[in-house]
């Protein structure tokens, strides 16, 4: 079984997250692969077929449905399956049962990944008998779109499992990073809560607006960071010193904006939640994803082209 | 004098962001504007026509330098003016008697303004007789590139000043920002500085290595908040529910996340720095910023290019 280069797929569980998942497959998946979905909700063929469609544009090819299938039944799903990947509710119960149950049925060496953003694996493996299998296999919603798998396996999760999944991204034109401890939040969320926390602060204090603290972002470390990450960026920013340089010669404002940085709280009765929630409403009402998906599918297209000049000799 | 429309423009200081400064204005200059540089440095025209052209891509038309006027005096530079722009030193006192010497000179409704990152309008206008003139414009580095200007006025600033200083940024299709309050190191610093944090925190906990982390950045947050900020990211990731129903729903992984999250300092001791500053000094060596500002050209034009399509009828 060539996991890399023609893996039968399941995946358990399509609410947008599945949906977006099996999108992303089928534009992917080499013949003779096929990508099984299971779900127990007893509309899933209308379900599916209704659904998957609003996650391609206009613009691209539709993708073989031949290679679809659709059961209710879990045994069937997994038995003949290489990769398993589960983006069920998050619930440690309903994982934990499910893992259990997708052992007893699934070839020993299937690929086992769950898309939970906060259920560490080594929680969810509690009722496997070898837990090296699983892995957590967290998305940037969404995944048909964002190119980032954080990777996080349980101190149990085996190398080559890590190994194989890098693989199997990596030839997707994705970035699977690893992720090296089983840390609350992992990465990206933590970063970008991290840099919420302190817009909700400064629109606390009536510095910036809500959708004025979004136009800063939108016209500066968005685009920024789309195309060189914050240690790039500021190491580029401390010319021949590098980060070394860049410290040196701001590090006393840095410190300065971290002392006074304003560490609120979720439920603190400080108040701030009426006025952010109020300014987010009155500023955005309802957010048309499918405009926001198609703008950020044409910044990663600029970014990859950009880079892809940079390969060329010059 | 029509600041908005036919603007004579001076530039005091030339370093790269006054250069930046420069090119941005070049290519937005309206007959019969024009541009005066002025800086103390004695090779000031041979260092400004060698190093202008470095902010000019191969596919844009060069400006037109007959426009560009170059003057060692203050007094010849300031004269006409009807915006007087400082990208000097961060030296207070050094700002404190240019804003003194331009005030003596240049006409009474110019507007004055500082690209300071740090130190406010209140402090730099000590020795003005009239300081409802000054307005702290902060930019996003390159300026020639980035969309965003930080307007931050102290409390004498006259809010005739904020508002030409809105259009005049508005009519050339960036993004002026009225900063409420002159808070430390201003919003867009503090909110990269929040996140860089955290950054460093994960870093330094072994979690992912420099180039890991920003290769998270760049396939998650980065592309999505260049077209979408924060606040309307997660107001859209809460359905219906807007930012509120995110909070309901995700707010306990938010708080403890933010619980978890680690608050390193500079300079503490704790040996941060060293690993940090090695593996970004690894990773990226000496970064091509031209590369970095053609790609980020390209981010914002994609950006720019589906906002239009919004607007257009459908």
């Amino acid at each position: 079984m060539d996991t890399g280069q023609a893996p039968h797929i399941t995946l358990i569980a399509v609410g947008t997250i599945g949906l977006s998942f099996a999108a992303l497959h089928l534009t992917h998946l080499p013949s003779p692969s096929h990508l099984t979905i299971y779900d127990t909700r007893p509309d899933l063929e209308s379900y599916v077929y209704e659904n998957l469609p609003k996650f391609y544009t206009a613009a691209q090819t539709p993708p073989d449905l031949s290679k679809l299938h659709i059961t209710n039944n879990l045994q069937t799903a997994v038995r003949s399956a290489s990769i398993i990947q589960e983006s069920g509710p998050e619930n440690l119960e309903i994982k934990q049962n499910l893992w259990r149950d997708v052992e007893a049925h699934a070839p020993k060496h299937a690929l086992l990944w769950s898309s939970t953003s906060g259920i560490p694996a080594s929680k969810q493996s509690a009722l496997m008998a070898d837990k090296s299998r699983l892995l957590v296999v967290h998305p940037y919603n969404p995944p048909h779109i964002m190119p980032l798998l954080e990777l996080v396996p349980s101190p149990q999760t085996s190398p080559s499992v890590i190994e194989r999944t890098q693989e199997f991204w990596t030839q997707r034109g994705r970035v699977p990073i690893h992720i090296k401890k089983e840390i609350t939040g992992f990465v990206s969320n933590r970063l970008a809560f991290a840099l919420l926390r302190e817009a909700i602060h400064l629109v606390d204090c009536g510095v910036v607006s809500v959708a004025e603290l979004d136009a800063i972002v939108e016209s500066s470390m968005g685009p920024r960071w789309a195309v060189a990450g914050p240690f790039k960026s500021y190491h580029a920013g401390g010319g021949a010193g590098g980060l070394e340089g860049f410290f040196k010669n701001v590090g006393g404002t840095v410190q300065a904006c971290w002392e006074d940085g304003g560490n609120v709280n979720v439920g603190d009765g400080s108040g701030w939640e009426e006025r952010v929630f109020r300014e987010a409403k009155e500023a955005y009402g309802f957010v048309d994803t499918k405009q926001r998906d198609d703008a950020t599918r044409r910044v990663l297209e600029a970014v990859s082209e950009e880079k892809g000049k940079r390969k060329e000799p010059r």
